[in-house]
């Protein structure tokens, strides 16, 4: 199989760009990475030269081009059948796929109000009614999980549906938002001491950029 | 195996759940619909009682509950094999992966400011920078997909990248938006001429309740 290139943002503010690399990361796939800053001069025309849509994440593989990054995961699902990418339990694998796609399309408020910045800790946010009630969603779909299986991840090894989520562990730590539970707060330990996150936030210590508009 | 039902909002206005519903009717898939009322007074609760996020559609099938439309999607190709759900060739399934996740997640603009209503046409509404380049862009896709294939679909025979987009070609005639060129065009018509999607227009016309927050 030819290599592989993933081409993402800042690793300090790229929530969709954290996904697959996370995935690909967990699971051990070699892969190049291309990293472009966001909201620089230059941000689009580079964006809009490796992808149709002018996002990242984009995943490179020969001649073939595949954009967002939910698409992209279930491409590597289907290339690397030996990972747990999804579960094999039919219904398993459909709850992981509706709580994936619930995310993908969805959390508008949140994803708005709490960007991700990983850098930061303990940084304040008015919490209205609308972002209480995507805490809450999340805190539900997380639970649901955990109470069904073993953990420690959402379905016991982890998925793209810790993928999904791990955006949100990272806001959640940064906008210091309390874990209902125990359960809930070893899950979200769980993620962050993944070798692979440790080297996603250590990279973005490293880097210099600032977006003012995803600090608060 | 067991019969399925998908639980469905209005037909006039709820272009998520037109997608599913259309993957099955194309492909003679039978279910039982069960169709809620949205922004009644008691729709919330309606909801709430039949998915965990509160929004349709919804699959059922015995004990399985698969709630959003793409996820809904993606267990229909792995139950349904026989069915052209995704194209068969690699790169094709890629691309169609990544189109139909780019329009789950994006084309906010569009979605806000034309809201599906299919008994409506000639419906004016104000071209705003951010919605002409949404406008565009889905041209754009359906442009590079027509260019590769032979039609008369998106991925010649019918898949779940039209079921993504249908709703999108009931918002171009609703608010009149003209089609960029003669293939566009011809695309559109095909959806728009499809067995299934005509009846769906019939029920939406036979539904009475208005919603105000959809109405222009
Ligand atoms: N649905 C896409 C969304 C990707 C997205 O919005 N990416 C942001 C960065 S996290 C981006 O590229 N922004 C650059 C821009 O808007 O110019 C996915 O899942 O990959
Ligand atoms: N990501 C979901 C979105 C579903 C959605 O937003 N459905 C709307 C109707 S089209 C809904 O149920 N609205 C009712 C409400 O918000 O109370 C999917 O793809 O199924």
């Amino acid at each position: 199989m030819a290599g592989l290139t993933l081409v993402i943002g800042n690793k300090n503010y790229s929530s969709w760009s954290l996904r697959p690399w996370l995935l690909m990361k967990v699971n051990d796939i070699a892969f190049a990475e291309e990293r472009i800053a966001l909201y620089q001069p230059n941000s689009k025309d580079a964006l809009l030269q490796r992808s149709p849509a002018g996002l990242v994440p984009v995943l490179k593989q020969d001649s073939l081009l595949i954009w967002d990054s939910l698409a992209i995961m279930e491409y590597l699902a289907e290339a690397f059948p030996a990972i747990h990418a999804w579960p094999t339990d039919k219904a398993a694998r459909a709850r992981a796929r509706s709580i994936s796609a619930e995310m993908h399309s969805g959390f508008s408020t949140l994803r708005q109000l709490m960007p991700m910045n990983c850098r930061k800790v303990a940084v304040h946010v008015d919490i209205t009614e609308a972002l209480a009630a995507d805490i809450e969603r999340v805190q539900d779909i997380w639970q649901d999980c955990l109470d069904c299986h073993d953990g420690p991840f959402l379905f016991n090894q982890f998925s793209i549906a810790d993928a999904m989520y791990a955006p949100i562990v990272t806001r959640f730590k940064t906008y210091g938002v309390t874990p209902r539970n125990a359960r809930i707060k070893r899950y979200q330990e769980q993620i962050l001491s993944l070798h692979a996150m440790r080297q996603w936030y250590e990279d973005a210590r490293a880097e210099n950029e600032v977006i003012e508009s995803s600090e608060r």
